[in-house]
């Protein structure tokens, strides 16, 4: 306990964002199920298309031998980002917006929360902004690589070549994404709705990014992505999380902002990256309780401090990058998947307000 | 060429459809890229949510011994579907349409086409139906149960105990989809965009239907869909042609219309299993060019027949259902991807009339 007394004390020293001063109160627009009490959404279009892919030559478009049907033999695609977007039809030259989800998820991620509200993709749309949510390469309608399984499985491969895949279960989930100190209990003032952990389970799929080649396309495709689109404020999520920054550092062409939520900070950038990095505005968030899972504090604590690193190492260089650590602003409880936490709004609120500010530069610049 | 006249005139027997002689005039709404001629769409609301799954015990969460971070061992879920939804303001009590993709595809199948125009799901939101679009389970945003191959990789299983991965290549796709006579050859008729083929080729996933059980969730999931929203005509194409008909047979009390595009029927059904379909309007869809693709030509002359045969059956036991064989109906050049097709609206348009008269029974049923 008098460690975790420390810790804390230590992830309360950032310095009040500025952020945190618009007003909190957030739309009580929520979805139940099918209904939504929002009022109803008005799109200029909408559709999905994919960024990125190469194709590739492969003797294993099945594990069977003489294939199925067609030879086992063909030309396949892979490495692809599938990227849906939906336009309002008052975006009135608001900065579009890509959302990133992180490890063992998908676009889902952005979407109806597991107890039914209103997700982030539905409300950066209301308030005028294009959004564009991807499934990483390697993910979900992206696709992957399974050829070397098919290859294990023809025994042109030793077990010992199939990828890794990382399931996220129940419990790991329950205390890596701070949802209590240890499963199955929850903290009292936790704003996940844990009572609809098993809807969210749902949600939670294989990870195969350990079938990617060196560096994850999901870079070059971000940056690529936010060039295709005249510009964006790319954000990224836990294992994406600092994807954005690379992107950026990939090509800073089409990246107007970038958003790390719950991710982990390069803290080996060179001179020349901080240099790429410091010329476009940066916001960092952490939710609360990054020292109370016992499992996993270290892990969280490291991160926040990483990142506060980051945010120094980049204003020192005449950036404008901001830590937004939720509990210092004043709002409490919220996990690592705070996009679908009940107070998920109020959260939205203030990074529309980030973006307004030091994206837009509609306000003012306030800096630090 | 002999063989192939005999085939095309058995193909051309089945009697028009009485949905053929609504007018044919679709839409000429596109979107290119990002752009929507079609002006803006007022949805009610939108979202997603998943249906069915399991919870299942694993110690193989990772391909690594020991795990990562977490343990090996943990609860999982597993056979749950994906369903993204919208409403439309307007839908004045039209019933919900469930659109569901096959082999080595996703719900993408419905979106934006591979030359960027728009797609049935956003087509039929236009003209007030609610439309849900689902993932297979064991595909994209649904996940799929990856365990065996981090056993095999653990050790703990065999390299014959992986699943057989189905993945499409770019030649099997371009002849099983009859895009042209053999890869990469076009026919001169055809109405695919045949110039997209490198977009179309990266929304082509893995297909993990064989870490599936028996029998296959998706049919359930599919039933359970229905019912939750109170009723749909349930849409299915491909790989997953007859499983609005599977899904009935499960549980028929929320399938309000089957409609089966370009997939295998069952020439099996027990009297029993008749008398529940014959219950409810059916609609079997075939493209062009059946006998025209010597690689494939076996496989979808004998679907056609396979289905009329379900047609007549239905039929002779009072049933409502009809073959739309779209050459018989004055559209030639459709592919296998007839959704996505250049004329997609007006095929669209003949299956939306079908609604309107078979399962909504707005005009007097056209009765054979």
């Amino acid at each position: 306990m008098r460690n975790t007394r420390q810790i804390t004390q230590v992830v309360r020293l950032p310095v009040l964002s500025t952020a945190v001063a618009v007003v909190l109160a957030g739309s009580a627009a929520v979805t139940s199920g099918q209904e939504n009490s929002a009022g109803p959404l008005l799109l200029k279009s909408q559709g999905s298309f994919f960024v990125g892919g190469e194709t590739r030559h492969t003797d294993a478009t099945t594990g069977t031998p003489g294939g199925f049907f067609f030879p086992n033999e063909d030309d396949i695609k892979v490495n692809q980002m599938y990227v849906q977007f939906q336009i309002p039809e008052s975006d009135a030259h608001r900065v579009p917006v890509v959302m990133l989800h992180g490890c063992c998820l998908s676009g889902k991620t952005w979407e109806t929360t597991p107890d039914g509200r209103m997700g982030w993709g539905e409300y950066f749309v209301r308030k005028s902004h294009a959004v564009y949510i991807p499934d990483q390469s390697s993910r979900a309608r992206s696709g992957f690589d399974a050829t070397t399984v098919n290859e294990v499985r023809l025994g042109t491969q030793p077990p010992s070549a199939l990828p890794s895949i990382f399931i996220f279960g129940r419990k790991a989930a329950w205390e890596l994404f701070r949802f209590g100190p240890a499963f199955p209990t929850a903290f009292s003032d936790q704003q996940f709705p844990v009572e609809a952990m098993d809807e969210f389970g749902k949600q939670v799929i294989p990870d195969l990014n350990a079938t990617l080649p060196t560096p994850n396309p999901t870079f070059a495709n971000l940056a690529a992505l936010g060039v295709r689109v005249g510009g964006a404020v790319l954000m990224g999520h836990s294992e994406s999380g600092f994807f954005p920054e690379e992107a950026a550092l990939t090509d800073p062409e089409g990246v107007k902002g970038l958003i790390s939520i719950e991710g982990v900070c390069s803290t080996t950038l060179t001179q020349p990256q901080i240099a790429t990095l410091a010329k476009i505005p940066s916001l960092i968030i952490f939710g609360d309780h990054l020292a109370d899972v016992p499992s996993v504090s270290g892990l969280w604590v490291g991160a926040l401090n990483g990142c506060q690193q980051f945010v120094d190492q980049i204003n020192a260089a005449g950036g404008d990058s901001q830590m937004l650590h939720l509990p210092v602003a004043g709002l409490f409880g919220n996990s690592h998947m705070l996009m679908q936490d009940k107070n998920n709004l109020q959260v939205a609120d203030l990074i529309l307000a980030w973006i307004e500010r030091h994206v837009e530069g509609r306000h003012e610049r306030g800096r630090h």
